[in-house]
């Protein structure tokens, strides 16, 4: 162990937050698990984002979840079939204004008719020590 | 597969979503990796969320994230040691208001010095269509 580097070594103060519902997707994407998965690879990939693990679910008698560790933090999708919904979430701890290609990338394949998205800033580094 | 039970089967329109930077936190808590595993799982069980999976990781030089699938969504926690913070997170689909017996046990354990925390209600039942 690097004693030196762990005295030295500071991630970004502030990181970025996405939560997203995403309403009235078509009906039979949500209920496409596989391709569901596929979609948010790729949208992670468009961000860079480093997939170290995952790990996913799918309930009866519908929705599923697929949830990213990520290099720089996690992220989920969760879906409502019956709602015609799907939820994402990103927190990544790289810095501001990250994962907008990913939720670009999102809204043009899964074309929700549309969206309720709150983004923010997540700031770890404490300014009242 | 019952297709009577997908037909009538809907999950709440209204989940909750915490998430928190807890500040200050004892080093050696937010570097015994094994310890923050234990307390983050008890504290789930307060709220009665079940697990279904997990995944974690140990960052170097420093940090971790453990991600827990659960049957009401997921949740997650981050350290960042260089900072003496960790960051929470929680999303439930159970309903509204959720979570808070959670957040209540990790507050007594870990004993942040100070806490940013955003609660919020998440619909996923579009109100448009």
């Amino acid at each position: 162990m690097n004693l030196l580097a762990i005295m030295t070594y500071e991630s970004s103060p502030i990181g970025t937050e996405i939560s997203c519902v995403m309403h009235g997707i078509n009906i039979e994407i949500l209920n496409n698990n596989i391709l569901l998965k596929q979609i948010f690879l790729k949208a992670l990939m468009e961000d860079n984002f480093k997939i170290l693990d995952e790990v996913s679910h799918i309930f009866q008698p519908q929705g599923y979840t697929f949830v990213t560790l990520l290099a720089e933090s996690h992220a989920a999708i969760h879906t409502f079939p019956e709602y015609n919904s799907l939820f994402f979430y990103l927190y990544s701890c790289r810095g501001q204004n990250d994962g907008r290609k990913t939720i670009k990338y999102l809204k043009q394949i899964l074309n929700p008719s549309h969206m309720d998205m709150s983004e923010r800033d997540i700031v770890v580094k404490s300014t009242k020590l």
